[in-house]
């Protein structure tokens, strides 16, 4: 089929090509009837304007990126829908990235993106970033930007996060109550914003109720390097708890103990910061710490169309903190 | 800061707008001084093309688009991650588009998609199309596309599938060496491609074995009417193993069969297609079959861009079929 484009719409109509762009674009200067004849031609060909000569003119896109770390990953394909519900409904597109945990990847995108390709971007950082030069780069050009989950405070955009430390607290204070008084805490890369809220939120808990008992583990993207944190965890003082950062962890956590025949809740509890919903059919049902993933997709993708149309922001939109759920399961209950 | 365009390197320069733009392209008109003048100062500033104008000019939008009915489903997640490794390194852009078993939403996303945005499709239909005349548009305007998993065969266009028929003959197989004669099949919407595979696959083992009890019940997105589905399907006729196509399916079966006191796998086996890998923490682990997701992702892109970079296909590559692989875990297990 012949592709339906102004130059054919032209020829068809013999007439100028500038005078059909200018009939379609309801320009005053042509006459009704001939935009009658434009219309009616484009109509019947099922003429769909040039996105790129469009966004040229307009200096628009109508399109957004979103950069995150991995895809395979309740929390972040969750965030996806709720982006997606957002810019679906402002007839936009959405372009996706996946640095993979990887910084140059992360910076290889942003600079391909600093060009007019989007109108905004959202970015939630990987776990080697530890330089945000490119990240402030997209600021100086001016382009509508958020920070969301992993965000760096190095740069001064809108940011939208869950209460990583608060409800950490309370994961916490929920094993001491459970009778937990040997908890330890298998924590992401330090480099990460949300490693320090979780760490912290642990480390108050720990004080407040004097169990006597810190011990915070940096564990790694390696299933067997973490069981064998894991394990030797175990042999050297075993804790009667653990609080994963992150789910992957939390596996690891039941591998280890499959493996010695530890029994949990009975001899270890597990609570861990975890989107999926499976964790209510694990062996034993996993407490979680479940976040607002899509509500934090929406309300990212929200702020970043309010900058993008030029719309000022509420105070509180700059900085915002959705709560966490804590979900008790058999993994962390007392015996009856 | 000011955004550093052409106009601003040539305003720099003392040049034209135009002379910039060849110089940056090599073209032969321009002297080498100037270009090296242009492309250093160019350098310095960080000029980035403008991708709208380059598209134009080159009619290339060096984007692809996938368009899937969900993103929040491990299946789903991995194909992305095979199409992203495939399009990051050709330095691709990804747009993505989730249908949420929305026709509707599958037609407007494909039309907005004729026009030149991109150089390439990917799509896996949603479970409420029934009317592919938005597919066919699409290879009328000659955009290269590919179908994966759930294709349609009224379009002549590449597909990647996997050998769901062969696959589901197996792990019904597998269900009756344990000693199953009573398999229940939960199926999903009966309009899909991969729908009748599975079906199939289970009614040509229950015919080779000849068990006499064949149930196929279509199951719906909605828990609680599935679970209705199951709890009805006990009362009736009780099954000993249930066939699940999803494995939503099943996790509604284990709800059910808890609710029931029902033990899996004593009572009931259980197996379902999942590419969940905690589907080995479910209580008790989950017999799957895993289809190859990534490898599915990462085909199909693959055989995209030798469509978009008009390399010839082998007859092979216009109809892939990659194998799925049945994993025996104890809720399809004879007690020893």
């Amino acid at each position: 089929m012949e592709s339906v484009n102004l130059k054919r719409l032209a020829k068809e109509l013999n007439l100028a090509m500038s005078t059909v762009s200018r009939a379609l674009r309801d320009s005053h200067e042509i006459s009704n009837k001939t935009k009658e004849r434009v219309k009616a031609l484009a109509k019947e060909l099922g003429f769909q304007p040039n996105p790129h000569a469009s966004s040229l003119r307009k200096h628009k896109s109508n399109t957004i990126a979103v950069i995150i770390p991995e895809i395979e990953n309740n929390f972040f394909s969750q965030v996806m829908n709720g982006v997606e519900a957002v810019a679906g409904q402002k007839r936009y597109h959405v372009l996706i990235y996946l640095t993979h945990e990887d910084y140059r990847k992360e910076k290889d995108y942003l600079q391909s993106l600093t060009n007019g390709r989007v109108d905004g971007l959202m970015i939630s950082v990987s776990n080697t970033t530890n330089n945000f030069e490119h990240i402030k780069a997209c600021q100086d050009a001016a382009i509508p930007m958020i920070l969301f989950d992993r965000i760096c405070n190095a740069v001064d955009v809108p940011i939208v996060t869950t209460d990583d430390c608060e409800v950490s607290f309370k994961a916490t204070e929920h094993l001491i109550k459970e009778g937990c008084r040997k908890i330890a805490h298998l924590s992401m890369s330090s480099q990460l914003s949300i490693t320090s809220g979780r760490k912290s939120g642990y480390l108050r808990a720990i004080e407040k109720y004097k169990t006597g008992f810190e011990v915070v583990l940096e564990c790694s993207p390696d299933d067997a390097q973490n069981r064998k944190i894991i394990r030797k965890l175990f042999e050297d003082n075993r804790p009667d708890a653990i609080f994963a950062a992150v789910e992957k962890f939390a596996i690891n956590t039941y591998q280890v103990c499959e493996e010695l025949r530890i029994s949990i809740p009975e001899q270890l509890k597990v609570v861990s910061f975890s989107n999926l919903a499976a964790a209510a059919f694990f062996d034993p049902p996993l407490s979680t710490i479940v976040q607002p993933a899509y509500e934090m997709g929406k309300r990212s993708a929200e702020v970043l169309f309010k900058i993008i149309e030029h719309k000022s922001l509420f105070a509180i939109e700059k900085k915002i903190v959705l709560p966490s759920q804590l979900i008790q399961r058999r993994s962390t209950l007392q015996q009856t």
